[in-house]
């Protein structure tokens, strides 16, 4: 695919892509539970279209500028699930944004930052569409309000003049190998159902409890079928392309990653080779645990074991460099990066062509609209 | 100053900068030394006309697309120093650089690359002027030939109706904390000797000879005032900045480090506080000696602890936050990244001032036209 197309580039399949998308709306239709995408991870148009016409209900972003360009491209629901820091620049865009969309939501992790964001944008008019979730730790302890304080940001909120909606986390501490991702999901449940009650208790509405990332996902499932269904939203993200994270941490197959970075051999020596991505396409994302800078799809027993800006070198464990099927100067590998979404915020486009037999032929470019989208 | 300007964004002191470019301008004429600089870490014309006016005889880049991007800025003395592989479009990319620029150099590092290369481009029109020199293996182990075989790879290339112009290396293993630097520049004097020895004993001319890296530039200093000095053209990057990676292994002072990343903050908690840049402003990268995620310009104890895509953690060694000087939501903090390579391709333009006193009013945006230039 895409054989003149100047090497690295982000090769995605469009079939296995839509499989994830697919897979992820049955499972939150199945259980009754608000599917709301994370889109920091395709920054797309087009892919967030797909989400929709599975059943999204509208989409996650991390930042305004990320919710401009969303909302440039039609999409009037969503929410900014980051704790906004709120100036006069910030408030005008918020304003600008809720003439454009439907439903707008931000987050909010103290009672410093809501009384702020009410001295801003607590008029009538835009209380009628903006809406506030309370942030909440669930455990990873970056941002976030611990769960029992939950309800006095929300009152703080309230009392300066803002619609409270529900509460939000992202329990990042489910990125790990072996029970992180079971812990977190448990983590993530307690915390959020904690901080509804805190809500409550201040008579305080909390009608949204969002929560989710990709490798918790599947494993608050349980949590579902028991009387108090405490999550009644997912944001998930990754899940759409998949990566060498979800795959070490064994939340993904190799057969549903999506996104490779398509690479050439350009050097060989010994065991190892040299290919022409490095971390300004893949991103540098290396976590604790991670076996390496980043996996091949093609070769499973395969690491990364250096990366700089414009090289990848990889080892083939198991299967030398030279035996079986030898590699050649020239050959074209398919990269997984360790993190996807800092590789696709890394480039303009997508060259999207699709592994299934009714479309042998699909070769299109899809712009990434968000990228750099930071502020 | 840029107080209006959303966060995260990267600025740039002019004042430190040009005197970065100014010193090692003059270290590398003191000694006689051809200053090539890698234009990869900048991307940037304005920067790269600077360095040109202090004397550099031309730009080093690191793919087709650099230069190309470079070319279109009017610079014609262009190094790729990167062993590339060619292809029929690779290779009408170069002739028609060829038509742009007086001088273009290509690397190669092995006989198959060199021979390949000869194939495409070796009309006497073509070899007029394009230059191919060897890539050198010193110790770093990504890409290069061992010394003692260059003078093979030089005559593959020669045979194969190219011409020869010299060697180069890049001694990346300098990048680490106390003996590395030291041995890394012994290595990278010794490699090119031996590979010199190579080419010459092989019949092939070798009038560049190129090394340097920002850490080990300084460092083969006493090289120079031996009777046989190796290396006559330096080619480091990163000097231009600075980062917390040139921090951290002694080989620039904080007061020598002309870009940081502003950001806001945005949650605070017990001993931590969260700003609004992450990894998609910053960059991932983190050495396995590195002491956290980045630095803080004017906090020189505190860590950047944690790193998500849009969230920096902070912790305050020995200044607790709220102590002394008790930060603020919404304080504008400085941070520094750990590879600013990789922090400047994640932006479209740099908001540069400066901090000399004859120019206390500079605000200006310039432009990262090389952003994405990977292929």
């Amino acid at each position: 695919m895409f054989h003149d197309q100047p090497t690295p580039f982000l090769s995605v399949d469009k079939a296995v892509m839509t499989a994830n998308i697919a897979r992820m709306a049955k499972f939150a239709a199945a259980r009754g539970v608000s599917l709301r995408p994370h889109a920091k991870t395709h920054k797309s148009w087009d892919i967030a279209r797909l989400q929709v016409q599975h059943g999204a209900v509208g989409l996650t972003v991390a930042t305004v500028s990320e919710a401009e360009a969303f909302a440039r491209g039609g999409f009037s629901d969503l929410l900014i699930a980051y704790p906004l820091w709120i100036d006069e620049a910030k408030a005008a865009r918020i304003v600008a944004l809720l003439s454009t969309t439907t439903k707008l939501a931000i987050g909010v992790d103290s009672t410093v930052s809501a009384t702020r964001l009410g001295e801003y944008l607590s008029t009538a008019e835009h209380a009628d569409r903006l809406r506030v979730l309370v942030e909440v730790d669930s455990g990873h302890h970056r941002s976030g309000v611990t769960p029992e304080r939950a309800g006095d940001v929300a009152l703080a909120a309230q009392r300066a003049g803002l619609v409270v909606d529900g509460i939000f986390t992202f329990p990042g501490h489910g990125y790990g190998l072996s029970e992180s991702r079971e812990r977190a999901a448990q983590d993530e449940v307690r915390a959020l159902a904690i901080a509804r009650d805190s809500l409550l208790t201040s008579g305080v509405n909390c009608r949204v409890v969002s929560g989710g990332s990709t490798p918790t996902a599947a494993l608050v499932n349980p949590q579902f079928s028991g009387a108090d269904p405490v999550i009644n939203e997912l944001r998930p993200g990754v899940y759409v392309f998949n990566d060498a994270q979800q795959w070490e941490i064994g939340s993904c197959q190799p057969a549903e990653i999506a996104l490779s970075v398509v690479a050439t051999v350009v050097s060989m020596r010994d065991n190892r080779v040299v290919v022409d991505a490095g971390s300004k396409v893949l991103g540098a994302d290396r976590a604790a645990w991670s076996t390496g800078h980043g996996r091949l799809l093609d070769y499973p027993e395969a690491r990364i074991v250096a990366l700089s800006e414009h090289h990848a070198t990889i080892e083939f464990g198991g299967v030398p460099a030279g035996s079986e099927q030898p590699l050649e100067y020239g050959d074209r590998l398919r990269l997984v990066p360790n993190h996807v979404c800092n590789a696709v915020n890394l480039v303009d486009h997508y060259f999207v062509s699709s592994s299934a037999p009714d479309a042998p032929h699909l070769e299109e470019q899809w712009q990434v609209h968000a990228r750099g989208a930071n502020t």
